[in-house]
């Protein structure tokens, strides 16, 4: 029995297999209309989220299932202090299968540790959402049917941006993925996306800061919200904002066969006017996650069928749990009753780990 | 494909064939039963309403369908800015059908000209809420047999209850319906149906102040709640509030096949006590709206079936697009991203005009 | 038809008739996927509980029926201000069986006689949670195989724990049940569960205020929660406050075949490290509860189909109705519109009464 926490708990061949599946409900979505019967998703969302939670409800009542859940903390015990460890092994009384969205950094791998049952992030906090990114490439592969030697760029919050480090970790894996990183220097890709993910695995890349100049030589395009909340100098945003705007104007400087990508909701981001505009593809990812979500949980279902022993994901690391307190104030260790405080090697001799639950860099 | 924004969407015959349906279904449940297997009905409610949600709910599965949705604003993506439209576009991937409740005036005008499935108003701010109109409908026409030289009471609040502008709406087809509306004089009807619908349709009427005066005339009264903040002056509240309640004192000058109806919930203006007399028939009302909007499932997605493309709400219409803003500060068009200000004309020489969302008369 | 309001609505045979279908439901889940099919369960939440919501709603899935309904307050008519005598009317044309949760004691009697479909008491205020006992007693039951001379320790907050109350009152019917109540002075069990359940049924019983000193003895521990704010001389909490913390040390101490439970959520009353003792069953318990909801789904829609006619639920009870109010100022008759004020005699010679709604005392 597995659960996925992470984009990368999955190796290229599943990840291609996910998408031969959501290929395969998409052209025969009958075969599949009593595949779950009998079975129950629960979806726990402690923020809301009307998107995700939806695409998974639709997703489990496509293939026969049925739903449970809560779509706000304040509905859940949570309310009155009880732990994710708590409220994974009481769901799994309850449910089949589990779909978590948390506003804290590394609550689902809590889950997953916790459940009887298989557990899919939906989100936690800032730290990941790999049904997101499930959703980015089968749109991607659909639109263009390879991703090698695609030019991608980001556009927008590459700092926050969980979606975006999430993509860009998932096309390290193909061959000569270019990337081409737009956003204001506030906003700038973090270092440790850079030195763990784009340099590591050699993608060629360049930052830049006009999306305006960017934009002729881009396959793919993935827009992001810029949040005027992430600018110190105010100023600054106003001057900028509408620069990271698409309209119709810098589409016509675009290939004809570039596709856009925005994880959404949207505010003010791309113009309305675009979405006519065929090569506008968020509507279609939104619709491309919904298939992801059923082949993913087809796959979870079937793992946790055929071994119900549940996959150890700390296996083949190095942990050491000792008493310092994870450095990020949001991570689910500072809130936990009783949770240990536990990291992984990264480079053992420098002093370098990474939390279990969140992956904030520690130097122990 | 149609929507159903506002009761006139439908013509006479629409109405009968609903009823009749409905009347169907209430024979023969076993035979709808599986009508609408594997499809799913998105119930987003911006703001609660029990009663409308759970009817929805209750009718799609008794149709052996299924439900997602949402119950409030703060558990969807507008709470993140989301637009109607891209709610809509969204919803449209998960969904086969919408049912969409929403605080702004004509905001399921524009979810219907953006989503790609049916969209049923399950009510828009101060501006219509046509299936309780069916709910009202079918209750007369079950109890009555017949909606002609009814004579309908409407009692309470005339001038902001939506359920009462539709409902005068829908009985201005029928032959010689006398109207005798009950109200204070803060909360008369307001000129625009006055002149719009009754005098246009020749309805005979009078408008008087006592309840008490009024019922031994009617064969149809319909209660809503007089809320103390619609008034200025706080003792005249005070003073008149009793008149408008309906208890068994007043019931006893009342016809013996006159028949009560409300629009639920009630707050204290029928005393309970009437709720044991025959001639109550809020409750049953509530489970005929049930029952009509089986009907209205059934025919919005069999209409869907047999045209997908879907019907052009403009057609027929003078539209004028340009800079005016919406007078109505409730109107969707005040905030949804890039709506354009859209007006048709009701007398172009006049220079009269509705907004096309929201209803609401304009000089251009 | 039946309604469970109070945990002693149901005999001794009734109850191992719930258990003995709840093991049977355990051993051919199959069997049942189905009973409920094209039935409908209301859960009405007016204040959240995701344990017991969750619970009811994946019972009456694992039945092949299917569920509306609200997780909180906030998004229900009640908020409107609408009776709960109304939404029960109401709810009954949406549903085939309801289960309610309420802030205000007494409030599911009042859903239970305006309803026309069998209603579950999901916990009203400070009242009753019968599902939590039948959980409760499910579990003692699997793993102890009798109720008899068993020694039962209750431990935490005896004052105020109402599922508490109703486990003592369900263990009074059993042979030679021995408690132990374990608490400090502030939360000893109230005078009048002594007088009228552990007196009155000639239960063998002690008051201690050591966990440490008590556990040695029992067969069954059963913990709760004590919170802060019940405590008025907050340095006395934080002196006693570990003390009633079960922990592993603790538990050395223990019958190898003693048996943990705790109505869920915990907050820190149980510690973490208890829980992998094969001696701790409060998860189990939690599953327990699900089965336990199935069978009582299951008995009261058989009842209603056999007998519609609703139970008189005053029958047999001499009832007093006056002006006075209840002195229990959660009650629901504080509130519920035009209610009338009943008691029912226990002792009329000593003026002696109690509220029909809440079970409150009064002297009339």
């Amino acid at each position: 029995m597995r659960s996925l926490i992470d984009i990368t708990d999955f190796t290229n061949e599943e990840l291609y297999g996910l998408m031969d599946c959501a290929l395969d409900i998409i052209a025969n979505p009958e075969k599949y209309s009593e595949a779950c019967k009998g079975k129950k998703l629960a979806t726990l969302f402690f923020e809301p989220s009307t998107r995700t939670r939806l695409s998974f409800e639709a997703a489990m009542l496509e293939l026969g299932g049925s739903v449970i859940g809560f779509s706000s903390a304040s509905s859940s015990s949570a309310a009155k202090g009880e732990s994710m460890a708590d409220t994974a092994k009481v769901i799994s009384c309850y449910a089949d299968i589990i779909a978590s969205r948390h506003p804290q950094d590394g609550a689902n791998y809590v889950a997953a540790k916790n459940a009887t049952v298989p557990v899919i992030n939906a989100g936690d906090g800032m730290h990941c959402h790999p049904t997101q990114t499930l959703a980015d490439l089968l749109t991607i592969y659909r639109e263009k049917h390879t991703f090698d030697n695609l030019t991608v760029g980001l556009c927008g919050d590459l700092k926050y941006g969980r979606t975006v480090h999430s993509l860009i970790g998932a096309l390290s894996r193909y061959k000569n993925v270019k990337l081409v990183l737009i956003s204001p220097k506030e906003l700038r890709i973090p270092e440790f996306v850079k030195t763990d993910i784009i340099e590591k695995f050699n993608m060629p890349y360049k930052e830049v800061f006009s999306l305006e100049e960017a934009i002729p030589e881009l396959d793919v395009l993935y827009m992001t919200r810029i949040q005027r909340e992430r600018f110190e100098d105010k100023d600054e945003y106003e001057r900028l904002k509408n620069s990271y705007v698409l309209d119709v104007e810098k589409m016509k400087s675009a290939k004809s066969d570039m596709i856009v990508l925005h994880p959404l909701p949207r505010v003010n981001e791309i113009s309305v006017k675009v979405d006519d505009d065929p090569r506008a593809c968020y509507f279609k990812q939104c619709a491309n996650g919904k298939y992801m979500r059923m082949a993913l949980i087809l796959k979870l279902l079937g793992e946790a069928k055929a071994n119900p022993v549940k996959e150890d994901r700390t296996k083949g690391l190095e942990i050491v749990v000792n008493d310092t307190l994870c450095p990020n104030h949001r991570c689910i260790s500072q809130s936990e009753q009783e949770l240990e405080h536990a990291y992984k090697a990264v480079d053992r001799l420098k002093g370098l780990y990474r939390c279990l639950y969140c992956d904030s860099e520690v130097r122990l």
